[in-house]
């Protein structure tokens, strides 16, 4: 008979649990068989012993099979899924979905709303008026296979073994297991049923991971469950130092991925959109390699087809194309607009994404708990990033806001975008892992 | 305000907990107020990270304090303490008890009946018809006034802390951590009022440690805990590869010790005595040092004063001290017995402690569950041990039972009792710690 104690005491060892044992536990720990005392011990164990590849496996299978999986196998073609693990201003969605779908591949995505500095992909897309997920699965499904590009509430109940693990995790100090998030996030993704995944790790201040070491193994680990598991996957390591692109906030995250998708977006967030884009469109089958792939991407944003593609997608789900054109006549704008500006000549050093998403959160961009209620106009418009020149009284971002008093974003912002006489270069991409 | 996740990543990143920490969480974990996932969380933190000495003397202190201590000022002298680790076949209380009171130093013994191969010390002497420990606390301390020596039953509730980790140690594979350990141990020896502690720490086969490193690390850590709160401690690294003396059940260990205190007991079993009593003696205030306090103990062996100090420990709990001068007449012997026999010539090179205490323990002398009835008659009585050379056909051991079919303990005897061509030769006191 397995008993958990014999399990734990096999991880202490640093032996290998066996796929029986693995699916043994998390079905019994679903199910509450198994108490939490036993699974919080045997997580911390893994904390400090780690886990071999095919216990890596084993876990994320189990966890999958411990809920419902969607089945995507009426789309036609390789259906590419992209999951980052988090950032500040990270508006890499609203551009890759329809950029990707512009080159034929299909992006059947599914969002959730979001908890944290701005809204979740569908928060956004929720500031172009009319536009709506209330589509049943079979029309999800049409849509996808009619434009490439459909968005939709996430349905069914998801590796509920996952949630309840990562809830006892939060709790005791085993969230930041790299073996434990890898297959926390891979169960989901996979759960989700696309056949390929592209996976974003953000390192920096304002990411999870802190340090290249860090980003690179839970880079490594998610690819390696994904390939062991038959799913094709490819990673990106890219900064977070400071904010992607320039703005944080709903709307103006809409507004910047138009302009993205025009070839008018900020260079750091256009260049991680070809980068991530084009993995996901060779995984998709388009193009000879990841340089090809890019070509076709890049083209598409010179002809505008990309888009186009984005106009076909919000006015099948009930918004209004003409938002592609007149953003700012079209998406909502808040009724104040304040300058912060430099207090000294010299060059941008730092600008903390994790403390400036906190100043947008708190101007209502993004939900501080789940009944938080989203302001989608609010945020900050960055006019500056790291290596910048300024001069005294240059503006360094400006606010957006519907509350008058601004004071206590200001104060965060002054405290977090320092001013000096010399900054380190930043890297945008540290890796790409294939 | 202190929580219980950012305690448990202190111990994770290896850094020192506080007095204050400690107690908040030991005390909160009491009461139920710490849940058990976030306490077998943190005690596997331990078990990889370990404890810094301040924390094992702030996590003991905190555990004495979590339920009642046992007074024992109305003692006059230095009241010691002994504490073995366990094993098979271990007399030394039986002996030692009596031996050190014969010096002078007061002895207040606390029982509990026990579980394993054989039963408590109270088990034991229940052997003695007549012998009763239903005394009051009050005549209990006049007792070891009169006569240094007593004995009474484990009263109010000591150290829940400890009974409520223990248990969750128990399904949680974090037993075997020796600061665990350390602390649990030396909680329950400072809550129950002794001012010295001698421990005896077993090691080998039929001990919990079952290497000297180990076994050295837990003697060191316990000496340490007691020296810290104020108890002047000393520690003896002793052999448990086979069994200690020659008798395995309750009445023939009355007997043995008894014949111990005659000068006329197992040699291993007089000089581990000896070693013991020596340190219990010294820290008592008896003799200039260990070799001055060893030669008063041999003088009372040799003079009759230890064995008539445990027969006015007998008589005066209810027992026939008679006993002592006809044990074979007066203590319960069992219906059969059973010799176990060499099936080659040779020398013993193994004898299995552990092993033989199952045996012991399937004849009726040890509780399997705590509602086992046991046969304090019942047995082993060894005639051989590790080094001695042995003739096909010589009697290795007698079985002592009350049951006719003992061929489950003589199947289990065979396997773990091995003659070869060549011995390992046994060192009985692997270190001396004071």
């Amino acid at each position: 008979m397995v008993r958990m104690v014999d399990l734990i005491e096999k991880k202490q060892e640093h032996e290998t649990l066996t796929t029986e044992e693995i699916k043994w536990m998390i079905e019994g720990y679903t199910i509450g068989e198994i108490p939490d005392y036993q699974m919080s011990a045997m997580l911390m164990a893994i904390y400090f012993q780690g886990m071999a590849k095919e216990e890596l496996r084993d876990l994320t299978v189990a966890m999958v099979k411990s809920g419902d999986e969607i089945d995507l196998s009426a789309i036609k073609g390789v259906k590419v899924d992209k999951h980052s693990t988090g950032g500040v201003g990270d508006t890499t969605t609203l551009v890759l979905a329809p950029l990707v779908a512009s080159v034929g591949v299909p992006v059947p995505k599914m969002s959730g709303r979001g908890l944290g500095h701005t809204g979740g992909t569908l928060d956004k897309l929720e500031s172009i008026e009319g536009f709506h997920i209330e589509i049943t699965q079979d029309e999800f499904v049409d849509l996808v296979n009619k434009n490439k590009l459909a968005l939709v509430g996430q349905s069914g109940n998801l590796t509920p073994a996952d949630k309840k693990i990562y809830a006892l995790r939060d709790v005791t100090s085993t969230v930041g297991s790299i073996p434990l998030i890898a297959s926390s996030i891979m169960s989901k993704k996979i759960a989700s049923g696309a056949d390929a995944i592209v996976l974003d790790v953000k390192v920096g201040t304002g990411a999870f991971m802190k340090n290249i070491k860090e980003a690179k193994e839970l880079a490594e680990t998610m690819v390696e469950i994904g390939n062991s598991v038959g799913r094709d996957t490819m990673a990106v390591i890219s900064d977070m130092s400071q904010p992607l692109g320039e703005a944080i906030g709903n709307a103006m995250e809409v507004k910047e991925a138009i302009n993205t998708l025009k070839g008018e977006g900020p260079e750091d967030l256009t260049e991680l959109c070809l980068v991530l884009g084009s993995q996901m469109a060779y995984l998709g089958g388009v193009g000879d390699n990841l340089d090809d792939a890019r070509a076709k991407l890049e083209a598409n944003i010179k002809n505008g087809k990309a888009l186009e593609q984005f106009k076909l997608f919000i006015e099948a789900q009930g918004g209004n194309p003409k938002v592609a054109d007149h953003p700012d006549e079209l998406l909502p704008r808040a009724s104040y607009q304040v300058e912060v500006t430099a207090d000294r000549d010299g060059i941008i050093s730092e600008v903390d994404a994790e403390e400036l998403g906190v100043a947008a959160m708190i101007l209502g961009a993004g939900r501080e708990t789940i009944n938080s209620k989203l302001d989608l106009a609010a945020g900050l418009m960055l006019h500056k990033k790291i290596g910048d020149e300024v001069k005294k009284g240059d503006s360094l971002l400006t606010i957006h806001s519907n509350k008058k008093d601004v004071d206590a974003s200001v104060k965060i912002i002054k405290n977090n975008i320092k001013i000096s006489d010399h900054a380190e270069p930043v890297t945008l991409i540290h890796e790409v892992i294939h």
